[in-house]
């Protein structure tokens, strides 16, 4: 686009340029054709189609390479591009949205509303920092979400996933009635009936077939099938029975808990579900990232301790 | 203990000056006798024997008396001793120290440690801003705490009060065998054997006789008990049930949470036990007045809506 003022630039990128034809031809190849004489690039690209070869084909070029500079923030940037990469999963955001005591509905269902405007306001901006929002069918049914970014004007709408071993979530929902304004994917297990496949499918849902483990649906298999769909980034709002599923595989990179000040008592729904841990060792840890005021809520950021 | 020097001098005090002698004499007449010419004193006493008198007596003496500055902060700080004397009962401070999803410990009964040294440290310096320390019998078992103020060299040690239906705390409990060193104080219902009774006496133990309500000890009558006994600030750490039995009588006026970035599922042990809360409306809620990390925890303190 910058056509002529391109030549003998320098130009800033995030990550390698790409050598093979992807989705898109080699970036490399546009780079050299627009005549830029410096390129600085944080980090390598861990594709292995590319990994060096992006840079190789640049220096080769006649071109300046500059890489490392903000690596880090560089690689946490693209942490679910590299997951999907190497691990072939997208990077898992779970968020939890909970009373004081770890509460997210009363005893009899009531959720609306815990948090405040500002904290569920907030949740909207991160769900569009997502290729995915992800819910489990327990939360499609109690709650008939929406799952869409509202209030950001946002151009492009995550894909709406319900994790649903038996397509057991009514076909009036929202998400149901709008899968051909924004997209809807379902991950199920093989016993799910064929008479709901075919109904999801004339909606104009995505129908993902994933495996089941111990009677449930196998989180590391549906979040197999999402990467193998091109998803590198998923934001999980629950319910418990999610939450606790990928966080009993270790499959939650990172969390965002919104905490009201509210008390609801043994009796309210846990934010997560049975774990089936017996000793403090054996829990899922985190890393503080930030904590800071919402409104009338809080909200803290914790990620693995593997993650930067 | 200015001698001369408080002659003419002006005197900051963060209260109205008594007018009464009640453990000591008038403050009002020592003021008159040391010569003082001015009193700055932010708020009124609201004890029945005081409220305002003591503003009366020194401006018939001569003495200038200004007052208003800084009450809000004045009024927080004496906030004990005006629920005292309102109320009959102390000013409330529930401690949780819980994981992300609100549990204490895991199913087995692990608790040690959920959060960091700096939390449990700064639990040492909040016990040392209160009369008295309080735990329920189920705390006391699970845990044999000392809960004494270790660490910053304090003079003067909160009273430990258990608060135990059927005095049901092991004999060879750390709080039973250090009894005499530090005040322990047992509220117990009208139902504990006599002859354990008579085995905390011979320890040292003070017994306070409650009432009970629906089985369990009444909250309110077990606050009275300490109030009639000049406790004016109660820190109260737990476990679950005791929470509860508070948080469901609205008796709590400020909760220090310390979230631990771990999760333990829905089989941990609770934070908050039962309150018997169906509906959103009806549960207890609080405002937020700080938060911040504490060492790799977040430390986050909520007080009464009605409390400034």
């Amino acid at each position: 686009m910058a056509g002529e003022a391109a030549r003998g630039a320098t130009a800033y990128v995030t990550l390698e340029p790409c050598s093979h034809t992807g989705q898109t031809p080699p970036c490399t190849q546009a780079l050299i054709s627009a005549g830029i004489a410096r390129v600085v690039a944080p980090i390598n690209d861990n594709d292995d189609r590319v990994s060096g070869r992006g840079f190789d084909q640049l220096r080769a070029a006649g071109i300046e390479v500059s890489t490392g500079l903000m690596a880090q923030e560089a690689l946490l940037d693209h942490a679910g591009f590299f997951l999907r990469n190497s691990q072939e999963r997208p990077w898992v955001t779970l968020k939890l949205a909970m009373t004081l005591d770890g509460r997210i509905a009363t005893a009899t269902g009531e959720s609306k509303w815990i948090t405040g405007a500002p904290s569920r306001k907030k949740v909207h901006a991160l769900r569009a920092t997502h290729d995915a929002v992800m819910v489990g069918a327990g939360t499609a049914r109690a709650d008939d979400p929406a799952l869409t970014v509202r209030g950001f004007g946002a151009h492009r709408q995550p894909v709406r996933v319900i994790a649903s071993r038996l397509l057991d979530v009514p076909l009036m929902s929202q998400l149901a009635q709008t899968a051909r304004d924004v997209p809807v994917w379902l991950c199920h297990g093989p016993d799910a009936r064929p008479e709901l496949r075919t109904a999801w499918d004339g909606l104009g849902a995505t129908l993902l077939p994933c495996q089941i483990n111990a009677g449930r649906l196998d989180p590391s298999s549906v979040l197999q099938a999402l990467g193998a769909k091109g998803i590198t980034r998923v934001f999980c709002e629950g319910g418990g029975q999610l939450a606790a599923s990928l966080l009993s595989q270790d499959l939650v990179d990172e969390l965002h808990v919104f905490t009201a000040g509210v008390g609801l008592g043994a009796e309210g729904h846990p934010g997560i579900g049975a774990l089936g841990v017996d000793h403090l060792v054996e829990a899922p840890r985190f890393q503080l990232k930030s904590v800071s005021s919402c409104g009338e809520d809080i909200h803290h950021v914790w990620r693995r301790s593997d993650q930067g």
